[in-house]
């Protein structure tokens, strides 16, 4: 279905050495003696376990990364025939569901077994993250444990924010496939089918071209642009002067995409049409301004300038961008006072939105990555002009 | 594509209040003022909000359902134009990300404004559910609330146990348009192809035939049967002898289905076929246990009795069976110990399954509605003979 390469499937065991050695460089400067993870993109980072079980809330799974040597996975056994084709070496496992202990005494002694230098253990208690155990168990946990227990967040966000090359070519292979069907939506769709079709073939034109997955697909259509741009689709017709918004977060290897594209579905007014030539310059000055040791307020400055001066009344979407990788939004964030400094291989959304009337917001999204030289395209840029559903 | 009668998307308001006020009449036995909640499933049960955007794990979002009187929203304003479009009233927003307050105080104010009767509030802090917000918000939000915040969870699950026949409705459809594509699969796939190929197609016949999302479909194959069932497909090519397995969480408008079907590759040995014999026998036995007022714990036994006179050595799932819903797995399990009373309305899976000989597991999987006459089938029967690809 395409010519691209694809990238090998999993990452090799020195690429989690990496991971984990940069990990307890991090640890050491946030005085941390160890890191357990409990969400599917932290497990998936340090072991490279892949499962869509995920999606059963009912197990808690805890991986441990200790200040010095390798990890530790604490696991239902369920998961350990799959867990022990990974790089992992030590495997605990408990018979879950157990509700009167799960995994919890398991993970308290394998805590408890690890050298304590600054009896600080830290936890996904912060932002963008959700701790994925019951909160009675870690509040329980947190009693019992010599160390304490400490939001590791920060920490954990300074090692996953910066990628490795393998990871970047996980995310650019998908923006690719993910582009390609994109180009390829106007032949298939016609004024008077749905925004619910338009989502239907989208979505089964990138499991064909090559994706894992698309967790997240919002669309939306209305005349001369949309009034959010996070959710849908609904049944509604498209009709001649709407402009259709899609956007995706498909994954190949559990790496996303995070990107939208507009069509003109017949002709859009010259104001709709306007105000996307202004969102296509604001995202040439985003991309322009992610170059290493700006920061994402640069960024967002960049971009904001040219959306106040086309007129916005509005944005409600709170920033202009974000990182992206094993979760379809990361940190650092496009907006004022976020102040991440950018750096080498960061991989990040370029979108820049406006409200222009009320209810009509038009938004763009590009991906890329920093490289030394400046911004890396990951997506192909969207045309200047919108491609047009007849 | 099929000849179902698609059910309505969505739900009447009188459907969305009689969640409520069953909530209401839950709260009040377990003495609490209020309860509030931030995960999909939840958010969607009482506000019937649709959004994939949850995969964006930045912002949180928040719902009060207090002890008497419609539930408020509390969401990033990002998602309000979409919560307009539902049943509720009363959306009150702020401009996340804002990670110095995402929410936290806007939420306090609301539980604030709310009668005090018990001085308890409750939150998803217990067992096969997980917090959708920081902890560290969680922490300091119970530091300066009035009330205490304890933990909801079996108040929401005696909530969300019991079905409305609409939700029931929406479960059998998804099942159905699952099962056909699944009998539809032998035709379609040849020995010599892989389980990634098997689930690809399996995916996208199933999002043709009207299927929103496929989030759950591991695959996995092997001589005479599979080492686990929740991961997985993996490259390998499909050999004379083997079993393939293909579960799947597939949704309409946001509820699953959840069950397995398993195919012969050839030929398979005499030993796994009687194993399958045995396990569609426990399939029959756990079906028909799942009347109301058995227990989980008789439907299990009723199901394991077979299992051991079968020769099990074992099986690494820890239950054999679950509730489903707007989840892929939600309580109650079928295991000794579990003790919840079936009752009228409950969907359930019955999932009987054994290991016979090291890494040779077979599973099996149904979903029933339960009626005051005794079990529904809401899949449609696995054939009684594994279907086998040639």
């Amino acid at each position: 279905m395409n010519n691209y390469v694809v990238p090998k499937r999993g990452f090799t065991p020195s690429e989690f050495e990496i991971r984990v050695e940069r990990a307890q460089q991090v640890m050491q400067r946030h005085q941390l003696d160890a890191i357990f993870v409990t969400t599917p993109p932290n497990v998936r980072y340090f072991t490279g376990f892949d499962s869509q079980f995920w999606e059963s809330p009912t197990r808690p799974w805890f991986v441990v990364v200790p200040l010095s040597g390798a990890p530790t996975a604490v696991i239902p056994e369920i998961g350990a025939p799959e867990m022990a084709l990974t790089w992992m070496k030590d495997i605990r496992t408990w018979p879950a569901p157990v509700p009167e202990d799960d995994g919890v005494s398991l993970l308290k002694t394998t805590l408890e077994a690890l050298p304590r230098r600054f009896g600080r253990i830290g936890a996904e208690l912060g932002r963008e993250m959700s701790l994925r155990m019951p909160v009675v168990d870690l509040l329980r946990l947190r009693e019992s444990l010599g160390s304490e227990i400490v939001d590791g967040s920060p920490a954990i966000w300074q090692m996953r924010m910066v990628k490795t090359e393998a990871e970047i070519e996980h995310i650019h292979y998908i923006c690719s496939i993910a582009c390609d069907a994109y180009e390829a939506l106007p032949a298939q769709l016609s004024i008077g089918e749905s925004e619910r079709e338009a989502v239907r073939k989208l979505r089964i034109d990138i499991a064909r071209r090559g994706a894992d997955s698309t967790p997240f697909m919002p669309a939306i259509s209305g005349p001369g642009g949309v009034p959010q741009i996070v959710c849908g689709p609904h049944d509604r017709a498209l009709e001649k002067g709407d402009i259709l918004f899609i956007d995706t977060g498909s994954t190949f290897d559990g790496y996303f995409c995070d990107f939208d594209r507009n069509y003109a579905i017949g002709t859009i007014s010259a104001e709709a049409a306007r105000v996307h030539e202004a969102l296509w310059l604001a995202t040439e000055a985003g991309i322009a301004a992610a170059v290493p040791g700006a920061t994402t307020d640069d960024v967002w400055r960049a971009m904001n300038k040219i959306i106040e001066d086309a007129g916005a009344i509005g944005n409600n979407v709170g920033r202009l961008g974000h990182g992206l990788g094993l979760q379809l939004t990361e940190p650092p964030s496009h907006r004022p006072g976020d102040g991440t400094v950018v750096t080498e291989n960061m991989v990040l959304t370029i979108e820049p939105g406006m409200e222009y009337a009320p209810g009509k917001m038009i938004v763009h999204e590009e991906n890329i990555a920093v490289t030394r030289d400046g911004p890396r395209l990951l997506t192909k840029r969207a045309p200047r002009e919108m491609p047009v559903i007849r």
